[in-house]
């Protein structure tokens, strides 16, 4: 028996990876697309990948278009997706990829945001201790940000075993994807590609507080973290450098044994062989996350890499992952485990 | 139930992406990988983004090893194909990637190969005329080159309407993996980034062949092709652009339902709307080959373009569609229709 | 003595190219610098790359900005050009980067850019026949378009020699700064990177005219152009496979023969050797245009492949060649004849 | 007058790029070009975007071949070096691009590099405190790692002026030339096109001791690295991260004040204005570094980015203006400032 899923701002980079995902998915059935400037629109000349959605019209993102589904997923910019999600009733599982209901302190969300917090949803990374639980069966979910994603991946096993000091240096590099469609100009193609540059640099990234959130949370304890985000030349795909003092006594057999642990029985976090780091490529399209980690013993801290699609694992993928667990669908269900490489 | 499927060749970038495939495929099941050097070696270093067999170890590539399946893939240097298949008995479906048994003509084989012609196997090219009937059944098929299927996709229907005169002009730009994994010093990533080289010129690519055969079949007289290969600054994909003059009297309308006409049914040709002009990055990843085609009227050409991923569509997709027609499986089975844009 | 240089346009892909190579021109002392909506903005925060003139405020583009320079750059959308000459003397030389002046068909013109023909200026391709006469102690010239620069130095030479047919074949991948600064979707990094499309097929591309009028030129008979340009994932650069049937009788060596004689003596204009083929990468910031050529005999055509800079010898470094010759200056002065690799 | 240079090691990127701005050098003369394997062959076919040296044939790299030439740059493997310097007498200025004379502890040389340490010569990064004196008249030069460029320029002032805690957390993105040109799997471009990999993590990369070797020299106290480097999707540059946690009480005014002092006067080191970061594209084929930085208040940190070309302030450009120096020229003559945008 299939359920109906709508996806609100089809026209954009999220709203296309739901579709593509949800095409494949054996118990979606896609119905109604929406679009904001774009409503009116065939999905075909937006999004010219979606072959078997070519000839489907947006529609405007109103509750009235979107309620009746059994999910809608929300690729709003943010602020956008409390109006409409308050537009949908309880009988309806929406899933929101945007930041409206990420972070559980008010307070957080009103100094980065500047604006009234919404409220909180289940949060959707199924990998981090007691995620599942809040989520199954849950009619509200908060889908992680792409960085949070890959950085809380890469470090949670570290302090979930007390082997990191709380004070986290993070580098990502990410593809240009993640900054969405919004025509600026350091986004064109002339400017990107060949070019590696920084942005929002010193603590000045909106996903930076939920970072904050994630790992102090595991860590039981706060932890700061400096967060470097930069802009890659390529289309996709987040590197995360996680790196944190490792606390005295820790060994490398202690780090290696905590990430054993963390990813076991996970269908989507693979940690490599030793000696094997991860690459963007081998995660592309796919909800794989790859994590490799080290300590390096001279420097004293715990380095940890991982590879995400920020578009899959990192926006839509996660979301599809937690709507399957919500659902009660097997948690992989219709999500790719390979990467598209070369 | 399942047929179990071995691949030749699975350390390169056709066999992983036949991998890619076959694991989405429902009817398959995935027997052994075999290589050259590379033989002994587990797969997960090799194609790190194929998750779901990192643990899988290459065995070498002999007869012994492959027989006793159903389907065997070649992703093998040409001749060697030749060399594996002889080895392999009826009851086995073998599918070759490689150039070995593509051509009809034995003086254009050994013309351009410098070797002895070992066959000619029923053709790989679905959208062909009279292509499904030989497919249906057989225990052996050619998959078509890479260039040959985006350059014939692109003009059968041109000729097959004869409103083309029997000389064409074709340039496409391939992605590097075209050229596959070996190491050569203009393969390097330095050297490809950011530039664009033709190699091949003047009528001395091996796939030059292979395309007079094919347009030259649909069009019921010898078609001379000019074809220049060019090399793209990406990982994958092909764009051709493909043009040929116009026969006296044709009219844009009539090039249009040419077209309309050719892609009616195909699973996996499309012909996008007016004025819509295909990118490789809609079909990357995906079995599809997106065609436009308009009639410049001052030159007098007919002037299509087609955009295909070389390795999916253009070699190991294109190698599934054919092992579902013969084995009597929906020609669609477990294939992308959708590529992965961004 | 130096002469001063004015600018309008700087804050563009051509005019900073432009100032690139004015700052290393041992004649030329930088002047005004002109921008339309940029005006009143610093230079350093729109070419980041021009750091010595990084304080440089832009002025506004107008007449009395521009006058009491010895000479005027003009890197302007087209029709501003034109507006903006009119209010400059004789004695200032004006150097358009735009099309205003290109053509010498009025019809021509106005059924391409359906505006009123403004005039015909010398044309500043120093390469063909009888072109340095007219930019001897010019005061106006005309710089020609990039893909005509391109296209026009890939087969003057078989033109002039009588050995190719009057249609010509042409394909060409121009990097994405070539469509300028423009904020357009299609140009986004996220769409362009890894992609390669085609635009303003089927003779819709206003470089055409210009092709047609250069070669016909040359050939002394009215040429027919099928020119398809396609969008490359890279930044800079134009690879252009440009064919023509040859005429009956045309050998190899004479082909050979056209093109060495061609290039005799051309500060910018390289054969490469036999079996060498140009790379766009090669040429990345020079002046210089590479060539080779073949003779497909078995296509009875000739394919001649050119490798420019478009921003540099396809624009702003055609542009100070020309005005090297206008001016008297040795006419490689300032001008780099190597590229940038890798 | 001019100073005869000859380069060995010609063939690859260093030896290329020394190369390209020795032919823009206004004092210096090209002498002798050798190479290992491609010694015999012309440079042309190597190196194609050296038009004006295209006939140039490669020597043996011989100390017989070098000797006689006022400078000598060498661009040969770690070790290499070293051997061939030891046959050149002190007549003749010998500029390493290697490894081999870069560390002045003997123990670091052998732990890292496994062979006997060479010596030790001065250190070609006129930017350090006390370097320029060490390399005015100087007949023996080291030219600093890429790696150690990038991430010296970007925390020497922030040691140099004591606001640092000496552990310093970096991550640098590089181009893949600063691979070189060896053939290796990883470094196809199918491979490194769309994606990004961490190497060498922990630790373990070869440039850590020179990092260490120079803060530590500014800090007057031992400062631990831990430093991630990356490959990027693009042929040249490095973006360096670098971070440290800031001293108690440090504002983010005596940070800028740091900074502000260290570059006041260089000629290749530029501090950006504030809320400006650099991109490796604004210093392509350029020789210089361009730095900004910024206090993290909440994470304690300081964090300085820099943007240099890998191959040009990295390498050839660092080992040309160390040249300068040494020989008692302008610093600055014939090094190009601007960078190749876009």
């Amino acid at each position: 028996m299939s359920v109906s899923a709508a996806v609100a701002g089809a026209s954009g980079y999220a709203g296309g990876e739901l579709l593509r995902l949800l095409l494949q998915h054996p118990r979606i059935e896609i119905g109604a697309l929406t679009g904001g400037s774009n409503a009116g629109r065939e999905l075909g000349g937006l999004q010219p990948h979606l072959g078997p959605l070519a000839g489907r019209v947006l529609e405007p993102t109103e509750p009235e278009v979107l309620a009746g589904h059994d999910v809608v997923f929300l690729a709003l910019p943010h602020g956008r997706s409390a109006e409409v999600a308050a537009g949908l009733g309880d009988e309806v599982l929406v899933i929101d990829c945007g930041a409206d209901f990420r972070l559980s302190d008010s307070a957080a969300w009103e100094r980065w945001y500047g604006s009234p917090h919404a409220g909180t949803w289940p949060y959707g990374l199924p990998e981090l201790p007691g995620a599942r639980e809040a989520l199954a069966g849950a009619g509200r979910i908060a889908v992680p940000g792409c960085y949070p994603t890959a950085v809380t991946l890469g470090l949670f096993p570290a302090y979930a075993a007390g082997l990191a000091e709380p004070e986290a240096v993070i580098v990502a590099a990410s593809g240009t994807s993640g900054a969405g469609k919004a025509l600026k100009p350091h986004l064109l193609g002339s400017e990107v590609m060949g070019s590696m540059s920084p942005y929002g640099v010193g603590g000045a990234h909106r996903h930076t507080p939920e970072m904050v959130q994630n790992l102090s949370a595991v860590a039981g304890e706060p932890v700061t973290v400096s967060f470097t985000p930069t802009l890659a030349p390529m289309p996709r795909g987040i590197l995360a450098t996680c790196t944190a003092a490792a606390r005295p006594g820790t060994t490398a057999g202690a780090v290696r044994e905590a990430y054993a642990k963390a990813v076991a029985g996970e269908p989507f976090l693979r940690l490599l062989p030793e000696g094997q780091w991860p690459a963007t490529a081998s995660v592309l399209g796919s909800n794989s996350a790859l994590v490799q980690v080290t300590l390096d013993e001279e420097a004293g801290r715990i380095v940890a890499v991982t590879a995400v699609d920020n578009l899959t694992k990192g926006t839509a993928g996660g979301a599809v992952q937690s709507m399957n667990i919500a659902l009660g669908f097997p948690e992989d269900l219709g999500l790719p485990a390979t990467g598209l490489a070369p």
